[in-house]
């Protein structure tokens, strides 16, 4: 089956807002095997959207809409479909009711314009709206079907559930439930050509085509995807992912879309050493963002303790009780400071782990022998003679790229000490 | 004028990638007064891209197309405007020399694919393309004018200001410089019924489809939208956005788009009482993040000391000073513990100003006394003296918007208060 997505509302064709409703579609789109072709954007004119449909119908046995099912005088889906089909547009009484009830429960009284949304295209099988007040719908035309779904991603999310989900199972099942799923496992803080060297076995494997590599700084997901009847699909769909899994090696931190690098370290700091170990950071180039990142995860007071932003000299001596003559001798940006300051928050603030930053973020203060994102990372670990490790890096791009990257590196190095201990 | 964009790339019809490349595309064509009536994406299909482009053709006078110029075999762009234009593909052999210097120049030979790339359409204009392989085209068919630009954001800006926008400045002048312009002024911390209430008077001056309210938590960007002939446009975009500012009272911080709240509080610290002044910052709810959001600002390190993030009692106690007593007396999350965290961090830190934020994010830790989204926040002003300002709020949401909200209040309270003194 072949699809496209059209968006209605002129607010899309300006300089803010893109449709990211497309998005969710076509996860689901996939999942039961029906292939995008086309996306678009109209905005609120009913003879543009009428002539848009007219071409997506004689091309796509299916096409979804959204947006334009509004009360106001720019809501025009009803009128441009009733335009392109040559259908009529008659007035719902059931759902006129059910949309002066939905106004009476919140105490007000149904504003006049909202007669509108009670208006039906003839034909066409409703959609019911749980969240809100237009209801969508489903129009069979000339072996095409044409949904209408509201604009409000919190309405149109219900709708999906309800009615787009269950039609699409139908369909999927009738034609041996061939649909295509994705899995994703995720990297920390190797150089993508890195990862496509290690991964590569897997290419000849399963076929190249099946597997995505998305780069961004710091981080790495890989995707493999798997077509076909469940459940050799899903049972595909596993191997790959362990296959990469093996390939990737220890650089891999997570399996699942929803794990981040600072949920899976908490997780470890919960377990480490068959008891929760705490943590306290120590940041100066990268400002906080490394303890905004851990305590992002809810649940995080169990293990982090807290925080100290360093940003100058005298600070690093005081709180964390870096020698001012280490600071004099090496400079703030130095191996022996970022050591000190992991060890000198973890001592000062009395927890099992320490995590040092210092570095170069840039657009100012770089010299020729540190340049504008050099950083020196250091973690000391638990107990009385803990190791601390040390890492020197050069990060690439602007001050936002060399602190998001400080950031991502510090916590990967804790994740992987944490996972050798 | 009427403008269609397209985008190709089966990249762009996944669950993960949107064409964002169209905003700025969207952002010239308003500036030199040209309608954007349609946007699409299609995927790497020669039929299928060469079928839409005939339909765009058809109904606008330009049409943009961006990407699809790569040298692989997914890259489509030239084959499908043969197709649809009817028109012959001839290699060029001076772009081929182009090209070819190009790789020389980085150390490497052509790869043959990359030939491809030095195939012109048939009665094209060349866009040179001064920072990658594949050159653009301007294609003049039957009235309508079609620009062929590459995918690639960088490359895409750099035709954008050397071909595109003179094409358009061209014809705008000639049309009488009729364009279409926008300015934004930025208000934190009011409720978007608040703003509306105070500058409904510009809707009847201005009238009230030039205004557009953009909220989001914390902060309200005010749109002013001017459309005519320049000199007239910028002087009526100016009037508007003083009278905006007027309406909005104090609440505005910023009228460009490129400021930030932490930006301007950076700006108020460096002449606060006709000399720079330093800040330093308390943090328990938020983790970090106000004091990574004044970090972000290069050159922060003139007036930023640093901050501490103290997510225990204990470490309130130890850091900032914070009785013991005190917190077990009100709780860590009460107005005693925040002001006490405001002075304590300015106090230890010794700056001019301090910061202190301490609340319930969520999802766990609220009680029927303090809900979820309760935050105290103080900020302690300079001098012996110096007074403390203390707000308690009750932000909605999730842990991540009561933390955003709880930061972006902080930094109002803070410029409020430079302000004042």
């Amino acid at each position: 089956m072949k699809a496209a997505i059209l968006a209605v509302g002129s607010e899309l064709l300006g300089t803010d807002r893109l449709d990211t409703n497309s998005l969710k579609l076509t996860g689901v789109l996939e999942r039961y095997g029906v292939e995008l072709r086309r996306k678009g954007v109209v905005g609120d004119s009913v003879e543009e959207m009428a002539d848009e449909l007219r071409t997506l119908l004689s091309r796509h046995e299916l096409v979804l809409v959204t947006g334009g099912l509004g009360p106001t005088a720019d809501d025009v889906t009803r009128e441009a479909v009733t335009l392109a089909l040559g259908r009529g547009l008659t007035l719902d009484e059931e759902v006129l009711a059910t949309i002066e009830r939905r106004f009476r429960e919140h105490g007000r009284v149904m504003p006049a314009v909202n007669r509108k949304q009670a208006e039906v295209v003839d034909g066409a099988v409703l959609i019911p709206n749980a969240r809100g007040t237009a209801p969508g719908m489903r129009i069979e035309d000339q072996g095409s079907t044409l949904f209408l779904f509201p604009g409000v991603p919190f309405e149109l999310d219900g709708m999906i559930e309800s009615d787009l989900v269950p039609w699409l199972a139908e369909r999927s099942a009738a034609a041996g439930n061939v649909g295509r799923e994705t899995s994703t496992i995720k990297v920390a803080c190797l150089p993508e050509s890195v990862v496509e060297e290690r991964i590569a076995p897997a290419y000849g494997e399963f076929g190249r085509e099946w597997i995505t590599i998305l780069a961004s700084p710091g981080e790495i997901r890989l995707r493999s995807t798997a077509e076909g009847p469940e459940p050799e699909r899903r049972k595909r769909l596993d191997a790959m992912t362990a296959r990469l899994r093996e390939l990737a090696g220890d650089a891999v931190y997570a399996c699942r879309e929803e794990d981040t690098l600072e949920s899976v370290v908490g997780e470890l700091l919960r377990k480490a050493g068959g008891t929760l170990a705490t943590l306290a950071v120590a940041e100066s180039c990268t400002g906080g963002l490394l303890a905004e990142r851990i305590t992002r995860v809810a649940g995080s007071s169990d293990y982090f303790l807290g925080g100290a932003v360093t940003y100058t000299n005298e600070l690093k001596t005081q709180v964390l009780g870096v020698p001012a003559e280490m600071i004099a001798e090496h400079g703030a940006v130095s191996e022996p400071v970022a050591r000190a300051m992991a060890e000198g928050v973890r001592r000062a603030f009395h927890s099992d782990w320490g995590a040092g930053i210092t570095g170069v973020a840039g657009p100012g203060g770089g010299s020729e022998a540190k340049p504008v994102g050099t950083v020196h990372i250091a973690i000391a670990g638990p107990g009385p003679h803990g190791r601390t490790e040390h890492h020197k890096v050069r990060f690439p791009g602007d001050r936002e790229r060399v602190r998001a990257q400080s950031a991502q590196l510090a916590l990967d190095l804790l994740r992987r000490m944490l996972l050798a201990s």
